[in-house]
Formats: C-alpha cells, structure tokens, sequence
C-alpha cells in the first residue's frame, strides 16, 4: 500500500527520514508493502514544496546538503516550490499521514501544536517527534484524533527511536506501568559519565560535550533537567495515565554535581545519574527529575555515556529495562518511520 | 471481541496464563475489547476438559491446586472431563487460538510439533512457549501457518514474557538485525552471579540454585548450555532469517568455570556471563553459546542474578538492549497472552 507524506520540517529529523525512505524502500514495500510518496514539504527556514507525483529524495537531499532551500529543487522535475506556511500547505496537500519535526518550545508547544491539529482536522494521521505538543496537550490531541477515527503518534519524542512507546503498546501490552524511571537525556549521561571514568569536573566535561556536539551552546535545557522534564511528563501521561503539567514536576538539574559528589558516591558503590522518574500510587501520578545515587546493580546504572535507558515496573513482568541511542539524525528519523508503519499495520 | 481459546498443557505456564485472564478480565475488555472464552484443555497427565460455555477458570484453579487431575472439575458446572489426547482435543473444539504450553522435548520437538500442524491444519491460531517446535521446526510451522492464513508465534521462547519478539516485530520493524547477543539462561546467570559477588564455587552455587528452585535436579540443560543454545537457534532464525540447526553451533556451557576464573577476569574489569551470540555475515548465519569475558562497559555485563537480557545490533538504531525476567509462572503465562493480543489486534 502506498501512503501520501507531508513532511512539517525539514531539519536533521526530516532529512534523517527522508535518506532512510530512500535507502530502504525496496526493503520496506518488501518486508511490510510499505510505499511512501512524499508529496509536501514546508519548512519555516527553507520553504515549500509540493510534488504530487512525489519529491524526487536524492535530489532534493542533494540541494539541501548544499545549504540551499526547497527554492532550488530542480525545475526540471515535477513541483512546485513556493513560500508557503505549513498550515497552508496542509491545505493544499492530500497527504494522509504528516509527519511533524519542529523544534520543541516547551513552554507553548507551539506552533507545532497549531499544525498537528490542523493536520487531524484534515483528517490526517500525525506523527511526530516534537516534545512539544506531546508534553503540553496530549490529551486534548488524542481525544482530537480519536474523534476523527486518526492516529497521533509520539514514539520519536522519548528516548529517539528506541522503541519506548511500541515497548508498551505491543510486547508489554496487558500490563499495568505502575513506574518509570529513566535515563532520558544523552547529554547529561556523557557529562556524568566523563566525571566518574575520567575524573573531569563539571566545567571541562560539559565543555567537552559542547565540543563534541552533544551540547548546545546554551546547555540549559539539558544540564538543568527540562529536556528530562518534558520526557517525564510525557511517559507519566502516556503510560501512567497522569495528566501532569510540567509546572507540577519538581526538576533538577546536574550543574551543582561536583567531581567530589561523584567521586564520593563511587567510593561508597553509588553512580550518580539524572533520573526522570514517575509513578503511580492509589491512583495518583507523581514524577520528578533529580540526579541520583544509584547502586551499580540498578540496571540503568550501566548506562554511560550518551546513550538513554527506561525501566518500566509492570505488575506482571516485574521490571523491564530498555536501553538504546537517545537522539540521532538517523534514529530519530527512524522514530518517525517506525510510526508512519504502524499506521500502515493498522 | 470474543476469543475461544483450546489450551495444551496445563502445567506451571498454562496455570500462569489462566490466573491472568481471571484477573485481568475486566482490564482486558476495557482496555482492548478483548475477552476470552477457555473452552478446551488438554494435558498428559492431568486429562482433558471440554467446556464450550466457557471454564470456569476458579473453580479449574482450585481443583489444580489440590494436585487433582481435570476429572474433579465440579460436575454441578457445564462441560465434560474427559481422558482425550491432545490431537483428539482440537478436532473435538471450535476454539479459534491454541495455546501450547507443553514441556520442551529439543531433541525431536515432540509431541509438540504434532499439536502445532494440528491445530494449523484445523485452522487456529497458534502460540507457543515450546522452544522444541520453534528450535527445529520454524520455518516449516511458519509455511503451513502461512498458507492458512493463521499465525504462529512463539514470544515466551526466549526470555519468557520479555518482549523480544514483539520488540523487533514492532518498535524495531523497518531496522536489518545484524547480530544478537544475549544472556539467555536465568540458572546459569544466577550461578555465575553467586560465584563472582559472594566468592562460591561452581558446585555450592549450582546447588544453592538448585535449592530455591532455579535449577533441575539435573542441571545438565541449563548449566551445559543446551536450553540457551536452543534460544539462540530460535533468534538466529527468526531475527535474522537463518535455517540453523541446534547441531550447526558450537555450545559450552559453564560447568567448567572455576571461581578462579571468575576472580581472575574480575580482577581484570571483566565479568563471565554464559552468552548466547548470533550474526549475519555476507549473508550467511552462524551462531554459538559459549562462556564469556565481557568488559563492564558492556550493557550485558550489569545483568545479575536470575535475569535475562538480549543485545540486538541493528543498521538503523545501532544497539538496543533489553533486559527483563527470563522465567516464572505468571511472565510465561504473560508470554502466551501476549501473543494471543497480537493475534486479537490482527
């Protein structure tokens, strides 16, 4: 079966996506008869483009490797690229699945909020990897979807394409998620990771995190634990079933951890870690992000460097532990494929 | 929906599943329309029972308890206790899904294989905890459940209820599994757990196993390597499409490891873990289980005690790490519905 795609952002994410539906497509109408047709683009920095008869991949990878925007899609194949807003484009575009790659803004999710419930009200499936609208109005999009017979898809949001949310919705499936406890952010786990196997101090390690692009020039959304924070939000209301807010989780960060903190926690058999956490208990959901001491035989102990892990406390498997890549161009373009496909299983 | 559900082998597991669909009954309906009707159970030694309103599953629990046999299900409720064979069961049942949940015979995969194409032949659904069929005879069950439009699954074949097929089937679909590596067996992990954290040696750690229950009076299949052999046939098959046999790997199990070996490779940073390993190459499978020297670093050498954990090495989102209990009651009758929500999802 073919399916129509409308991209809304096309940054590493979107390109991540498109270089995999390129590389893989034989494989893919294969294994799943799985076609996409990617057929609208639009992008707040480089545009706008509409191909029905479908976007020629390599090519317009090609122009977008050369820092150009859509504008310099080859006039020679089918399309048309023009200014367009994306909830312009939407409108202009009979896509049945969006896939929606902003960037996160935490505190209004939008305007990805804005698309995605344009894109439902159009009676399109979206997926997305924006924390964004996941952590400030799940439930407000879901119910949306639900009545428009649409699925909304988050998988990307968490943990990249580690399949966090597949985890719970198909093998665990029949179980209760009574807890979450996670290793949520890559970029604090390498700091914290260089303390303790090298020795560095806060400052240096961050420094080198930021060096080696695991760090944004401004480093507080990851040291002071609010990428940590939405995650959270979004697992407890997710798989807890909470509708928290992210004002209602305590939040710390890991800028006030000291090389003496971590060696002396190692002295004592302890490994600190930044740690989202949330349960649920008579039925109320609480969450918090805090770093830890754990013992070394927790299994998120082990975790190091930029990877990303989650144990889920069930009431009929005991705890189940994931660990995986938290961010990537590739798996986070995978989050998005794995979603896109199972609304195709559907 | 409806299911009626023909159960073969009502033992540790079958017991399991059915305390779980009694509990979880109004859960299930609610959650995904789901219900199910037992109308059919056979096992070697306990008989047979044909109730197609539906077994009353308390009533069946206690009578079980006791140690009776299915001949002592109250004559006042409806059905009939019967001394059926298996294969006479399913001819004598409208069930839609089996569940076998028979013992593991490795080397001919009997009687289990017979039940299986069975109950295939007769159109239902199968699942299965046996890694007896699944070991020896994959690709041929898949073939005949193929051709008649049914499904075959086997999650509680490799790490009991831990969803690793479901993981791959899912959250992973659209990746190329290119190696496998995983710790397979609870018993021999627990062993080797005792003999590096509290300094025993093999003989008192197996029979300290053996004492709580975790290993067989005979050990020879955990500790020999034979039971995780048969779970790497099983991954290597399934996962990366191979057609191995349990006679193509080479398989040593732990009972030569001394507490001197275990001291010495600690001593070194490393951690001895029974590893069950599988790869692609070049398009050829092959496979082993052997004992290993793991780095610390390695996700699998934080795994102790009883639990199981499985590494899969994939082209898009790299390594992905799973841990969870490998064995029990209520994790294999977990495994089993599992399966039977997928099959209910379709």
């Amino acid at each position: 079966m073919e399916h129509k795609l409308a991209l809304i952002g096309c940054g590493t994410v979107g390109q991540g996506l498109l270089q995999i539906l390129h590389d893989k497509k034989a494989y893919l109408r294969d294994a799943f008869g799985f076609e996409a047709r990617v057929v609208a683009i639009s992008d707040k920095l480089k545009g706008s483009l509409l191909v029905p008869e479908g976007i020629d991949i390599p090519a317009l990878l090609e122009v977008l490797a050369q820092g150009k925007t859509l504008a310099a899609y080859p006039k020679a194949l089918p399309g048309q690229a023009e200014p367009l807003d994306p909830l312009d484009m939407l409108e202009r575009t009979d896509a049945g699945i969006v896939a929606e790659m902003t960037y996160t803004d935490i505190k209004t999710g939008e305007p990805a909020t804005s698309y995605i419930k344009k894109a439902l009200r159009l009676g399109k499936h979206v997926v997305t990897s924006n924390k964004g609208p996941a952590a400030l109005h799940y439930r407000e999009i879901c119910e949306l979807a639900r009545q428009n017979g649409l699925q909304f898809r988050i998988e990307g949001t968490v943990m990249s394409g580690t399949p966090v949310f597949h985890l719970a919705e198909a093998g665990l499936a029949g179980n209760a998620v009574l807890e979450v406890k996670g290793i949520l952010n890559g970029t604090t786990n390498f700091i914290l990771s260089k303390m303790e196997t090298e020795g560095m101090d806060y400052g240096p390690a961050l420094a080198l995190a930021q060096k080696l692009g695991y760090a944004e020039a401004d480093p507080t959304a990851d040291v002071e634990g609010f990428d940590a924070l939405a995650k959270v939000v979004i697992l407890s209301n997710v798989l807890l079933g909470g509708a928290l807010k992210t004002t209602d989780v305590p939040c710390k960060g890991i800028s006030s951890i000291t090389k003496a903190d971590v060696e002396a926690a190692k002295a004592q058999g302890f490994r600190y870690k930044l740690i989202g956490h949330a349960r649920i208990d008579n039925g109320v959901v609480s969450a918090s992000v805090s770093p830890q001491k754990l013992p070394l035989s927790d299994p998120l102990a082990g975790v190091m460097g930029a990877q990303n892990a989650l144990s889920l406390q069930t009431d009929l498997m005991g705890k189940i532990t994931i660990q995986g890549a938290g961010a990537g161009k590739i798996e986070t373009g995978f989050s998005i494929l794995s979603d896109i496909l199972a609304v195709h299983r559907c």
